[in-house]
């Protein structure tokens, strides 16, 4: 397992993780971290355009296929991997952030929206903070840090402070 | 450095090292190898698609991005990597395919085409095996294989008894 520190991000479907992560990397950025990013797809998934050389290789039988120029590299393996196997292939990054990996013992983000009346998709018990626009959560609710649903900055702090970042 | 055993391929653009490599993969996956390809792309290439939850990621700063499905994982690194760092990123093939990579030190086989009119990229003395159409070349030429440009199958038992797989 790596040694990168990760923090994972809990929700029902539709309730906005991507969302939120994707608001959240330039706050890291900014604050001068090199970033990963994993998310587990439950449904296919295509990132390969037919014709290219990649789409070749791994249309011919390949079960790894890389492509890497000066400037960005992109590696396609023809299977799901473990978390484990996840982390052996990222390299040169202060933080990874993970969606969809609730169940691999990270520390998480729990995130709800009242709209969505689900609420949280893990116990707030299993959780290192909240993200919600449920007025009936505080942060005395659960003992543990609660922000609002566009609170990036303020959640981007709290993970440096978590991971003495 | 990996220790997964690779065959790099050189040839002058335009001689067909992409088609080559194609029909081989095929033959080496039916001799029951789990296969990388990795190719240098000296242009910008596109890997991604606009709006895919991937691309958002990449599009907000994140450096990689992973995404992984039961069937599928891709990684997409925003920067060149030494041949190196792409090792350390290739876990659990036997073989290791390497288009554009002809300056490594890796065991390479030249590929020339006569209309072409440009020979090798680099000398025969500096390959282990070529692969040619042009007559004048035989296996007594300069002591080493010659195969022609549609011998997939004998250039793939070639490499599994040049590396002992």
């Amino acid at each position: 397992m790596s040694e990168i520190p990760v923090i994972a991000f809990s929700a029902w479907s539709g309730t906005g993780k991507t969302t939120f992560i994707e608001h959240l990397i330039p706050e890291l950025k900014a604050r001068g971290l090199r970033l990963a990013v994993i998310k587990h797809d439950a449904h296919r998934f295509e990132i390969d355009r037919e014709g290219k050389d990649s789409w070749r290789f791994t249309n011919a039988g390949a079960d790894v296929t890389v492509i890497s120029s000066d400037e960005k590299t992109a590696l396609i393996e023809q299977r799901g991997l473990a978390v484990s196997e996840l982390m052996a292939r990222i390299h040169d990054v202060d933080l990874i952030l993970a969606e969809g990996y609730h169940q691999e013992g990270f520390p998480t983000i729990g995130i709800s929206r009242a709209d969505t009346g689900k609420g949280f998709r893990i116990p707030a018990s299993a959780c290192i903070a909240l993200i919600t626009d449920e007025s009936s959560i505080g942060a005395d609710t659960h003992k543990i840090p609660v922000f609002s649903l566009t609170a990036y900055a303020q959640v981007a702090d709290f993970i440096l402070s978590y991971h003495h970042l």
